[in-house]
């Protein structure tokens, strides 16, 4: 065992036990319910952790004995950590040594720009990347359902590339938000399996609210009723659909004009 | 435990042990080396194993003995095995009790049609998501790089959802194969950094090839010489790339006229 010390010029001891209280803590948030509770989450490898420390959402940073320094500058002291309880708190392989626990944003919608409504989406992967494309194409804001999957999650916020840092995610009721924004002056679009071929939707330059759904069942009926337009992207191969992440993509880069 | 016997009615008896010889052959298809050798790949669940009957490429099927019928009639028998067995073969929690055999498939590209060059995607997820959309707005063919994904692992597979059977993927030299199409008339387009932007490019109704790349490295700078035309597609946020999946389906659905 290495011995732990504290010279004259090191501020930060080494961690070297997984029950200590900071960590046990810090791992808790690993799950959801701890999530909301502490209103706190976690990020993890030294991308996103520079990612959070340049949005000016990381509270404080964890790093292993053996990571690398990371490529920006920062004032936080990081808590030195064992490689070992670095492995035990990390949910990846992909730590690389450094964690930032983030607290979770009070985030609101702004009035303007385009929307997105997303009703169920499940798998992680899929609403980590239309989380980054949305980023891309520079839409306002997104809304959650209920029953979409915790966008806090480390396998959503690795699929973001750290795009969850640059727009507000906020989680309601789709159906009070889309009447509301329709009253705002949106066009709110749904994509069904019968609907109008995307390209022809004109929006004659108004913001757009692009209404996407779960990965099996799709949008439910009782939204797709209050759309101004739904539609379709046309397949002409043997495939029933096509991924939610890249149907709303081909949407989104449509009617963004990119 | 329960009895195995065959009754005057039942041809197959219900195999209890993982090291029965033929369950043990299965198995090891997870790995690709197997699957090389025996050119032969396992799918899981009823929708893919439904899939690889009705195209033709199931070779033998197993289902366990709590598994639901298939929703389609087949002639062939399934060997029988305990939910055990099956639990021990499958690679997910997804198999739902059936798994079949498929033969690769040997493998030629169409002469006419858009094709696909892929360039070292590693991520099982973004490879079938790419098969899928590619199938889905008929592209004629796939032609990836010796350092791309085995499209036969299991991930692959089951993110493609079926697509997978119908259509041709080959593994291939690409500088080679985007030569020979070029010759054949197609138009070679490379996406990179830097490019022309993808809606000023027109393919004056030739065929198209599109070559993507690595999610990390993109397109190697030796194949993006050899290309028609290279594009970008702009983004206007922070983030740095789209996810490689979901730039492969915003091209493919605007030159596909889709």
């Amino acid at each position: 065992m290495r011995e732990s010390y504290t010279s004259s010029k090191e501020v930060s001891t080494l961690i070297m036990s997984a029950s200590n209280p900071k960590i046990k803590q810090i791992k808790k948030l690993q799950q959801k319910k701890y999530r909301q509770k502490e209103q706190r989450f976690l990020v993890e490898g030294p991308h996103l952790v520079e990612e959070a420390i340049q949005a000016g959402r990381a509270e404080s940073l964890l790093q292993s004995e053996s990571a690398k320094p990371l490529a920006i500058e920062t004032a936080m002291e990081p808590l030195l950590v064992s490689d070992e309880v670095m492995k035990g708190i990390s949910a990846t392989k992909t730590s690389q040594g450094w964690l930032a626990v983030c607290k979770l944003p009070d985030e609101s919608l702004p009035t303007e720009g385009n929307l997105l409504f997303i009703d169920g989406v499940q798998d992680p992967g899929n609403l980590g990347t239309i989380i980054r494309t949305a980023e891309a194409a520079a839409i306002a804001g997104i809304i959650i359902s209920e029953e979409t999957v915790d966008p806090y999650n480390d396998k959503v916020i690795r699929s973001t590339q750290g795009a969850i840092f640059h727009l507000p995610i906020v989680r309601a009721d789709l159906r009070e938000q889309m009447i509301a924004q329709q009253q705002a002056g949106k066009v709110i679009i749904g994509t069904a399996m019968k609907g109008h071929h995307y390209r022809e939707i004109d929006l004659e330059s108004r913001d757009f609210g692009l209404l996407v759904g779960n990965e099996g069942a799709g949008v439910s009926n009782e939204l797709l009723a209050l759309t101004d337009e739904n539609v379709t992207i046309p397949i002409v191969g043997q495939s029933e659909s096509l991924n939610v992440a890249v149907a709303t993509a081909i949407l989104i880069y449509q009617w963004s004009n990119l």
